[in-house]
This record gives structure tokens, C-alpha cells and sequence, in this order.
């Protein structure tokens, strides 16, 4: 069947015919709730040698997706990236020593290489990937991404291969370290980078005082699954990954973002050592979760970020207060969770 | 995100991941009921100034897809087309005038014309279609369908243009006229196609004796929606198309055939005029639907068609006998329909 | 939150609010081939032992829905239950041998019973379900299946039990003998019932001669899924049953109809002996698929039928022609198949 | 067909079977995005003469939804009850006049007045909805949510009837007005009531000092779809009724809450003037948004829930600085906005 003359009213009734059908995208949230978006556009469609990769057009506007899992969308990347890069390395800044040197394992997309080198203090930026392909699709068609401007920047390096072998077998140390990796789960090849054994030995990999150690931590919805009543377990990895990092680090600070192409609030988690002389752990993660005043993390977005606050669209002061204010029901979660990750007995998230 | 080392399973668990997620192809079949579909691949995702094209995989393998509608699908595209051309073709022969000259009413995807070739006594096949980007894009994702093959046959003349305007110039007369053209939609391009007044003109275009026209139909299921007791009309077409060509041939031949891409039964309608001294029409109708044997039409096939019943894989003379007994379902519903569907009264098909 | 004051326009706005909401209900046809529907009501939600149990209203009308399979729908099952009772019972009475006796297996909608007692010969009708409290609900909620009209007819025995272990308990002998069950699917209670061994038993418990045993055979579409270049088998199990069936019977005859609530063409299988003295069986098949005119079926339905043809939506004389008219790709893919179920070879549909 | 014998492994396959097949409950969320949850159990499907009520089992738990639109479900419903009544009934505790009087408009399902009768300063408290069929369905499918406990209460005073005229009508003043109704979408009944007279009017019912208005206000994504860069305007209400309310009162102050089963962050708006000799209202605004110490918010629960902290699951201080800290990206949207819904110029929500 083919085309033949369109009538007058053609534009108009062909749009609603349109809406009549349509490429979807759908994508599990959890067990028996999912994200259905119109699938407005196919970028890109192939594969690498792990993994499909689409780059596609949804409501959310471009987005990679690969093993039909979105890895970061047009609408909200900024939202994710800013949040998993911005609070380690001011951190870092904020004990009085403005990070160096950053590793990120993962990060194929390029945004969070693009987030770290805004840092001026920055000087070397090593990122640890093994699919070259993802790299060189998110730099033909997501350029916004970072793209070429990150990859030809003098300060960032780039290896094609295994974040994990790579971290067991490096003597160098670094300011921050940020995993930028699958969620944990049993399909995922990320499993053992959300394990005790790798946070002990990250903990070797960090310079003192100052070094940051942070992760995304898969979905952390300020209203758990877990409340309701006849739910033993959530889906989520959020309590695991915050016990086990608490096993090996002094402080641990979790906090959350709205991404809502991920389908609801993203768990994150830092972690540092106390600096020497101050014993009161929880204090200590008390006064970088709650500055005296916002303005502390804006004064320091503006030493540190080349642009200052104008370059950032999610993060400042009054959002770096919400972003650690976790509910009273995801504190209660995660209170109550006593599961630690190690090789021998992982926790996979749905 | 980004992954990093594949754990041993990786492969098994990659495999049930990648069924919990869904690129999908959503088609409406009627109000209130769709077909969906995994969308495994998609091989070409663009526009041509008439309509959105796309070429993708599903279940029913590579499929063409224009606006959102399935055009023709890999599983089955052979049985629409041989249905739509073979028995008009054979029609012709069984009169005793073998086609020489056939016209086609769209027919973008080649496949209309495949089947017209294979007919040894065609000399010349002439193809109207409005949109040349769709004849481009079959001929490099679906050479399956025809391709450079059709195009290259020197008994084969494409015609980029308006098919309803080409037939309403042209002088020329043909033995069999094809309209394989998009459905009675609202928002449909072929609307005047499907009318008492080109009807009119159509017979005039006809060589006589022998001469055929037969067109798609749409959706022609042996159940009628219009069965179900609440409901007083159907959705489809195929009552208003029989009427319509009845108010103008001597002899119309309602047939379908089971085409699972499109949903259902898909139905196609046959007109032409009785011979010469064969004053009962329905006596006409009925020797050509249930010929004294199925092997009447074997050996048409075998006389007609090069190669043989070979290159078939729907029609043969069994086959023929099941595609012209509608039941009585199907019988009922055309008997009621008095719609006549002319330029100042069209009738849309959902 | 909650309604207040509603506005002047407020139900034409709310039925467009309503037509971009759903609830849905979405059947599995193959892998990666759904049929969904807009659910339009819940009229009962429950379950039994044996399974879940909905009525439900969707496209297709009231249906009755069990473990998320469609069993029957208000708009088709006219056309399943008389293409499963009435070719069957007429052939009986075809050979000169009126049926008397019944024996239906499952059957839980009564509307296979229903059609059964529309024979005037009939006087005895045994149906043996499993699941009572099914045909409560259907009795409750789908009165035009049947319901009270069919159980309080003094012809007909319920029996509530396990239609295999009856079968092979009996003593009692049929004229016809039809299997109204579920498909053979890998979770499906009746896959013993699509076994060489219960054909073998059912031959011993048909009265000779005239004696003719149908069953329900699972999705049959016109252009199997086989056919598809990259597919070396199919998902239907239309071709295991008719190798099994032609293992045990003289003569075996395939026929589908369409369904559209089963997503497609349906398959049934009628098989019986040869009469004494003909040898050539399939001459007796073929005198059967293709009487010497429609008008031989037309008759016996006026004998045999209480109200004659007045009664029947789907099934005549121009129907059984098209019913038994597989196309040439559907008999092809019997032809193919080699496959026979046995007890500890059971073949499953998808 | 019916179910017979059920094999030994039917149980595990059964399960498997079920997976297959969904009835599913799908929400427009945006255009182009949808939630799709499976759907497990329907207790209730009917209607009023408003609108249609059904009372359902998802992912999210029980859920009461009207017109195919969730009002609240099991697993997140007291996150959203929560966030509505305690921050404006403490507000005016904070302000030294604890609550005596409280209206609602709509809150059908009672949930809001469970949350305001936990306040033991509170004497009265007048809920006025529309639509008494959903309040009846409530009680005796969704009991958790306050029903009888809540009907029976003597300070809770129930009225049928449309709220907007009860308040243009009434000479009672409150101290806290409620507003839990559903968004201003344009089919929507309660559109009245995000108007720049209604709140006009709704001050004048306010006692003074320390009465409090608060309404719900749809989806407010801590990322909004506005930022998107091809987007000039988002589908929320959030930033008109932020500017609506604030050209009537002196401080308004928005906050938001994850509410997962409302498809991601849930906007809410506080509004109330300021205390005498208190100029600077943004003032005003900031000191109650963040107080000297999350711990005075836990006091103030201390004093005025009977019960205390135990018998809240979202709302403390912690919580409360979180909700209040809206993002950079949020914030941006509400400066941008400089509509204001009125009678003749209301604002319609996706």
C-alpha cells in the first residue's frame, strides 16, 4: 500500500492519526510498575561487544539507552551528573584541600568528565571505561553531553578497559573518586564495584585528608516500597550500599536527586575519613550535610567552578541542603537495613 | 553509567534483562483494541514530505511502517500481495484474454509489482506512487519485496506522481487495474480513491472483455465487529466498498485473506463486467469463486505464472476456494450495508 | 483530593480526560506479539482452586478471562463454539447416524453444551469440567453462554471432575466426543489430553460407525508463523495434534475459523474412521471438506438443528467450505511437521 | 474451554504463565510519558454522578482512582496526607495559635481529616465534598485511610455538596483552610478554586493571626520539563498558583514531596500574611521554611500530635527542611512564571 493524493485538511488529520499510534519506549522500575514514553525519534542503533545502545528521542528528550536501560536523558542529565561530581569535590575544597586529581570509573556518556573538569583546581582527570563504542556514540550524537570538548582537554585521559582490574592495579592516588556505573544488578557487570572488599581497597586509592569517595546508588525514593505493609524487603540497593560503605569508611553522607527519567528520586552516597582530631563522626557529617548557611556551598561554587553558579543548573546552596535532607521514611530504611555487599554474598537491586 | 567487567554469567542474565525492557511498536486495529509489539531493530527512522517512514523488525520480521500503520510486513507481505494480484490476473486469463497491460494505484513497496511480473503474458506494468522516498527506502531495507529487480524489468514503468490526477489524464487503457493504495482513513491521502465517481471513471480505463479491477479493502474480519450486540455499524470499510463498486461493475467478488501483520482478515474486492451473452451476474460471480475444481486454477497458475506454483506460497486453487467463502458472518454484514461512498459522501474507515 | 463543583463543559471534557487514561488488559498471542485492549469493566474478579477468574468487558464484549487468558468474548464465541460443535455433529449425522449421545470435556462456558443441544437427535449430553465454580460465574455473569437454560435442560449431565481420569473410568461410549479444553501449554492442566494415548482411549469410547471426536487445536493462522524466513519452527501446536490424531484415526480433517478475540485464526481438529468399505480415506476427507454443494450442509442443518439455520451466526454450507479451505502456507506447515505427542513427548504451545 | 487435570509442576508454571499476561492500570503522567502498573486486584469498579470510581491493587497498593486518575494508594498515600496537613496546622501553632478550626475542601477519601484530627488543639474540623459515593466507597474499601474512625469523630463535621459555593456562602471563619482537590485540568470540576478571586475570598475566612491556607498543586518534578531546552513552557500548575496566591497573600511558600504513585514530586503551597510588625516578609518566609533547628519542628509535633512523632511516617524536621528546599532548577521555574489564574484566564494543568 503506498500514498497517493493528499486531500486538503491532510497536515491536520494526519497529526491526529498520528497520535492514534506509536513507538514506545518501555522500561521497568520496579516489579509491576513501569515508564512508557513515545519513542519520538531512533538515533542510533547498535551494538558493542557488551552491550545494546540506542540513542533515541523520548519524552525526556535524547537519551542512552543501552540493554534498554535509560543511562542518562536531555532533561535531567544535568541534574544527575551535577549531583553525583559536584558534592565530592567540594568537599574535597571544603577541609581546605581542592581536589587535584579524579578518577572516575565508568562514565562513558562523558557528562560527569564534563562536570569535574568545570573544577579549577583540577588537574588530572582519569576516567576508566570498557566500551569504547558507548564513547564514541555519545560523542557523535550527544554532544552536549561533553563529547569532543572532554575528550580533547588537556587535563582529562581516557582508558578503553576494566574500571575494576584497573583500581586493583594502580599505585596512583586521587583527590575523588567517583563510580559512575550500572546499578548492582545480577544481569550487571558493576556487581563487584559495590562490594566491601572494593570500597577497603578504594580507600587505599585516596590521598588524606580530603579524599572523597562517592557513588551512585541506584533508586532512593523518599517514600520507600518498603513501607508498605506487606512488603518485608525494598528493590532498592540504597541500605546495602550505605552499610557496607559505612563498614570501611568514618563517614558516610547518602543523599538523593529527582531524576525523573530514571523514574523518581537517585540515591547517591559519599564517603571520607573524619579529619584527624575531629572524633564525632556523625558531627562531622552533620556540618557538610547542613552548612551553617547555604552560602557556604555557593561561596565554594564560585572558588571553584570555572563560570561560578551561572554554569550549573541544579546544584547550589539551598538545593545541597534538600539534596541531604532525606525523609524520615528512606532514614528509617536505611536504619533499619543490616545487609553488607561483599563477593560472596552480593545484593542485587531489581 | 557505564559498564564495566562482565561477570561469568554475564550472558545468561543479559538475556532476562533485556526481556523485563521493551522498544515497542503500538498499532490500533479498532477502537479500543491495538496490537503491540518488540521492537527488535529499526533500520530507518525518517520523513518524506508526505509521511513519517519507518522501517523496523518485529515479530512479523521487517516491516514497513508509514505514519505509524503497518504497510507490509516480512511474515506476510506475500500473502497481501499475491492476494491482491493473482486472482484479477488469473481472472483475465480464465476469460481467455491473458493480461498484456496492468496499471498499479500506489504499490510503494515493489512487492504489488513483484507479483504482477511473475505473469507471463504482462508486457508492460505501469506504477503510480506520490512518494518516491518510499520506493528509495524499500529498494535498499526490503530488496526482499521486489527492489532493484522490479525497477530494472524493462516491462516495469515507475511514475512518481498523484495516481488519481495520472488516471483521470491518462488515455490509455489497461487489462487489469490494481489500487493498492492506504485505506479510507480521515486523515487518509486516498479518500477519492475509494469513490463511486473514480469508480466510474476506472471502468472506463478497462480493456474489454477480460478487463479487472480489484482493490484493497481494509479490514474485513470473518467476525464483524458489527456482530456484538451493542453496536449498530462496524469500523470497517468493506460494506460501503462492496456497495459502492456494485452501483457501477456488472459482477463484484468480495474475498479476504488472513494477513496476522494487519491484525486480522484483510479483505480486497474484485470488479468487472459480465461477458458478452452472460446476463446472470451472480451466475458470473459464482463460476469464478467456485470453479468446478481447484485445479482450474492450478493450471492458470502453471500456464501464467513463470516458475510456476513454485514461486507461490498462499495462492493455489485450494487456497482460492477458502479466500472467496466468506462466512455467513461476513456475508451478513455486506448484505446490510447500503452505504454508497461518493466525493460528497465519503465513508472513513478508524 | 476529590471532586467539587463541576463546569458547564464538564462532561465533554471529561470524556476526552477519560480517553487519554486506561485500564487495560494485554494478552500474550506469541513471543513478542500482544493483543491489548481497553478494559472497560470489571463485572467479577476472583478465583478458584484451579485459577484465576475474571469477567471482564473489553473490544470484544463480556469475556471471560482465566490466569490472564481470554477463554471466550461476548462479540466471537458464537463462531468458536459452533466451529467446535456443529461440523462434528453433523458429520455423524452425515454418515446416516444422527448423533444421540455427547461427551464434551471442559466445556466450562456451557456454550459448547448450548450448541450441542440445539441438535434435535441429541439426547444425552455428559460434560465434565474441573473447575465448578467457573461455571457459576459464567452461569452468574454470561447468561448468553448458556448458563441456566443449558443446566436445567433434562439432556444434559454436569459433572464436576477431572475430564481425563472420567474418560478413562467410563464404560460409556459417544457419538461424538469434543474436547473443549484448555491449549496445550507447558503450565496447562490438559496437556495430557493432546496425547497419542487419550486418542487412543477416546477411539475405544466413540460408537461405530459415525462416531467423530473434535478438539480445539490452538491457534492456526492462515500464514503461520513458520513460514518466516529465519524461523525453523513455529509457536502453534496445530501441526503436533493433527500428526497425533492421524497416528491413531483413519481420517483426520484441520479446519480454523477466525477469532478475532484469540488474536487470530483458530484451529479444530474433526477425526474419524473410514465408513466400512471405503478404502480411500482421503477421498472420505475430501467428501466431507467439499461436499458436492454447500446446500448438502445447508440441509442437514434444517433436519438436525431445533430452529434451523435461523439459529446459527457463523456456520452454512458457504462457511464449512471456507473452514475447511486451508490455504496452501497453512497446509504446508502440516505437512512439514513430523512431531507427535505422547505422554512423555508432549509438545507445548507457546 | 475450561481447565481438566491439573499436571504436578502446575503451580511453579502457572506462575511463569501469569507473568505472561497483565491486566494493567496505565496514567498519563505527561504527554508522551505514562506510568503502567500491573493490576492486581479490583475491588471496586462503579461510578457516581460525577465520575468514575475504582478501587484497585498496583505495585502502589490499594488505590482509590477516579476517572482512570490516581487519588491515593496504600504505599504512599500518608507521604502525601502528611505533607498537606502538618506543615500549615504547626505553622499556625509555630505562630503562638495552635488550631482550632479547620476547613477542607474536597478530601474525599478522609485521609486529610485523619491527619488533622491527630491535632489535639483542633475542635472542628468541616470537610466539604462533592461526592458522597466516593466518600461511602472510602470507608468500606479503604478503611486505613481514616474512614469510620474519622466519621464518627465528634470534632469532624461531614457536608455533601460543592465546596466553592459552601465557602462563598458561609460566615465561618478557620484557622487552616485545606485544599484537597483535584489539579486544574481543563476537564476538571474544580478549577474555581485555583483562582485569584477564590483565594481572594478564602483569606477573608481566615482567622487572624496565624491562619494558614494550603493547597495541593500538582506535579512539581524537582527537575522540570520546562528546562528542557526545546520546551517554553511546562504542563504544571505549579508556577501559576505560586503566582496567584502570592499577588493575594503576604508569604507563600512552596514545597514539594516524592509521591512515587503520583508519577515523582508532588508540589503543595502554603500561604498565610505576615505577623504583625513583621515587614520583611521574605522574612517570614524563610524563618518558618528553615527553623533555627529541624528540632523545633520536632517539638512543635510533640505538643500538638496525639501521639507524637510514632504516628507520623514522612514528616519531622528533618524532613520538613527537605521538603522546603525546593531545587536551583525548581526555584528558577517559579521566578520565571508571571501567569496568574483567573475566572477569565485560568491556567489548565497536563
Amino acid at each position: 500500500m503506498a500514498v497517493v493524493n493528499p486531500p486538503a485538511n491532510h497536515d491536520e488529520k494526519i497529526e491526529e492519526q498520528r497520535a492514534k499510534m506509536s513507538f514506545l519506549f518501555r522500561e521497568d522500575v520496579a516489579p509491576g510498575l513501569r515508564l512508557e514514553m513515545d519513542l519520538n525519534k531512533i538515533f542510533f542503533d547498535g551494538e558493542s561487544e557488551f552491550q545494546k545502545i540506542d540513542v533515541v528521542e523520548t519524552y525526556f528528550g535524547k537519551t542512552l539507552v543501552t540493554d534498554g536501560k535509560t543511562q542518562s536523558a536531555q532533561l535531567d542529565e544535568f541534574a544527575y551528573h551535577e549531583s553525583l561530581v559536584h558534592p565530592s569535590l567540594l568537599r574535597s575544597a571544603f577541609t581546605g584541600n581542592p581536589p587535584k586529581s579524579v578518577f572516575i570509573g565508568g562514565g562513558g556518556e562523558l557528562a560527569t568528565a564534563r562536570e569535574v573538569l568545570r573544577h579549577k583546581s583540577v588537574e588530572r582527570c582519569v576516567m576508566v571505561d570498557i566500551d569504547g563504542k558507548v564513547i564514541e556514540v555519545c560523542k557523535k550524537f550527544l554532544p552536549e553531553w561533553g563529547g569532543e570538548t572532554v575528550t580533547s582537554n588537556k587535563r582529562f585521559e581516557l582508558v578503553i578497559g576494566d574500571a575494576h582490574k584497573w583500581m586493583m592495579e594502580t599505585e596512583e592516588k586521587f583527590d575523588v573518586i567517583i563510580m559512575d556505573i550500572s546499578d548492582p544488578i545480577e544481569a550487571g557487570p558493576g556487581i563487584m564495584l559495590y562490594t566491601k572488599e572494593f570500597y577497603e581497597h578504594a580507600l587505599t586509592r585516596l590521598n588524606m585528608p580530603g579524599g572523597v569517595f562517592v557513588t551512585q546508588s541506584g533508586t532512593a525514593d523518599a517514600v520507600p516500597a518498603a513501607h508498605q505493609s506487606d512488603r518485608t524487603t525494598d528493590t532498592s540497593c540504597y541500605g546495602p550500599i550505605h552499610n557496607t560503605l559505612r563498614s570501611v569508611f568514618d563517614c558516610v553522607v547518602p543523599y538523593s536527586t529527582n531524576i525523573p527519567s530514571f523514574g523518581g528520586d537517585w540515591g547517591f552516597m559519599m564517603a571520607f575519613q573524619a579529619p584527624p582530631g575531629k572524633d564525632d563522626k556523625a558531627l562531622v557529617e552533620k556540618e557538610w550535610k547542613f552548612p551553617s548557611s547555604p552560602a557556604v556551598i555557593d561561596d565554594l561554587i564560585e572558588q571553584q567552578i570555572e563560570g561560578g553558579a551561572d554554569e550549573l543548573g541544579l546544584y547550589d546552596g539551598d538545593s545541597h541542603v534538600g539534596m541531604f535532607s532525606l525523609t524520615k521514611a528512606l532514614r528509617n530504611l536505611l536504619k533499619k537495613d543490616k545487609r553488607i555487599m561483599t563477593r560472596d554474598n552480593p545484593v542485587f537491586m531489581y
